[in-house]
């Protein structure tokens, strides 16, 4: 059925960065490459752009030169699929490839993580959601409603709690330790600076601050974690609440569940029992995980057309 | 040396409205007015508009004619005071008045309260903020530190904390009560819709909503917090923050403390023992507090003159 596609490629496309896996139709691997965000909230245009910059890296550290788009069929797994207009205007724009298949980012990552089996993922990353594939093929999400009020556990929602702890700390309403010793650093403050003065930058930093620069202050609440009480607290609560999210997934607790995203190591440590000794790392990232939509999205029209 | 302005007027001037008080010399009252905001984040032109509405206003519901602005002179308390180029711009702009003193709505709110004596306020409205006038004249503030971080108890953070609630509801997270059924309307969802309709109406509320929406969800808390468990939840904790910023700001526990704001009502019963008995109602308003400043001012003045 594939065989008329010289390549299959499977995307991953971010926020932050585009991620392409290229294989031959009977599987094997061929090249790997990466360029710019193309999550679709950036336009279906600079989407594209990214994903074609992503093929010509990969095709050139492979010593090949690229076919025209119309021998390649592509899989695509984007951040705003959910969007039906974005979704639409990414479809009219197909730069000329054979064929295409497009699923959200979540949906990638999962098919990626069980190899197209029945599981549960949790993303962890500057966001957080989580997503179950039955073996009866229905789907369901939980989490996922963004930063400011949801995303439990995400670098957003851990930097949010952080910050909220040294500002009780700059006002006598809590202990300070290590990690408030850090942020205030982060911040533009420190030791050289009065009370007042540290005040203020944070006060400044933190209300000009966004998702992506509440995340960085997730990577202190990590390192401090050790010898700081109330690092140690958030990353807890921040287990507790993955354990949550993946109770609601699956009640019967049966599945197999894979934690993923830029967070998901450094959390596993405080992930409450039973949760702690059943996650597993994925299987394949969400390029294969779109490669995989691809190839499912393929045989089902073979199927169609044999019919 | 008051008598050299014929009227003495107080400004309350805060994001949603402005309230003036105006008073002869010899502390008489003469009338109130109100107009819409003057806080100075919308430029100091616009508050200064507002205040001279008001002036007219309450000087018409008195039957007087307003006197020539250089006959008056005034104390205003304002947000965003505590920014120095806005409070700047304010004073530059001074369309007349004879005399012009400025603090931060904060303060004025702390003078009013008190009566100028030494206290604690805590004011929980759509923000939150605590401040303490000690008898030695310092002051401190605790809290205040603006959403989305923190400003625990206000309605901003009780909004963020109710939607919160219904995400994990409607994910099969939490188990749903009157509270989440009321924030599904509240957002456009309900009985009528399907569960994926509510979905996206809520998530397409929160993900839009600002600090003042989140608030709006504020008085649903308060209604159903009789009968809904998460409602209650989220009220004590509110009464628990304002009993930690009470707390930072007098460790002694011996001065008296008052609760402002729209949400100190509702609050009160929440509030921990011994703070529920000891929280007491302003003596006087932000208005009240911003004459205080002015005749404060005015006096010290007055003494400088005579030396």
């Amino acid at each position: 059925m594939n065989t008329a596609y010289e390549y299959l490629i499977g995307v991953d496309g971010g926020g932050t960065k585009t991620h392409i896996r290229i294989e031959r139709p009977d599987g094997s691997h061929v090249a790997d490459g990466s360029s710019g965000p193309s999550a679709l909230m950036h336009g279906a245009g600079k989407a594209w752009d990214a994903i074609v910059a992503a093929l010509d890296s990969a095709f050139q550290s492979a010593g090949i030169s690229r076919p025209p788009l119309q021998a390649i069929a592509a899989g695509c797994g984007l951040s705003g699929v959910n969007n039906p207009l974005w979704a639409a205007q990414f479809t009219e724009q197909n730069p000329g490839f054979g064929a295409l298949a497009i699923g959200t980012d979540a949906f990638t990552t999962l098919l990626g993580a069980h190899l197209g089996q029945a599981g549960v993922v949790v993303a962890i990353g500057t966001g957080s959601v989580g997503e179950v594939l039955r073996s009866d093929g229905s789907r369901s999400e939980v989490g996922g409603w963004g930063f400011i009020t949801g995303d439990e556990a995400s670098g957003g929602w851990i930097g949010l709690r952080a910050a909220n702890h040294v500002e009780r700390v700059l006002d006598g309403r809590a202990a300070g330790g290590p990690l408030a010793s850090a942020i205030v650093r982060f911040c533009g403050g420190g030791e050289t600076c009065s009370a007042g003065e540290n005040r203020e930058r944070v006060l400044a930093w933190a209300n000009s601050a966004n998702q992506s620069l509440f995340a960085q202050l997730a990577p202190l609440v990590v390192a401090h974690a050790g010898q700081d009480e109330a690092a140690l607290a958030i990353l807890r609560k921040a287990g507790h609440e993955i354990a949550q999210i993946a109770s609601a997934l699956d009640p019967s607790q049966q599945l197999p569940i894979a934690l993923c995203g830029g967070l998901a190591g450094p959390l596993h440590a405080y992930l409450p029992e039973p949760l702690k000794s059943r996650a597993i790392t994925p299987r394949a990232n969400a390029a294969t995980g779109a490669l995989l939509l691809l190839r499912q999205q393929l045989e089902a029209e073979s199927v169609g057309e044999t019919r």
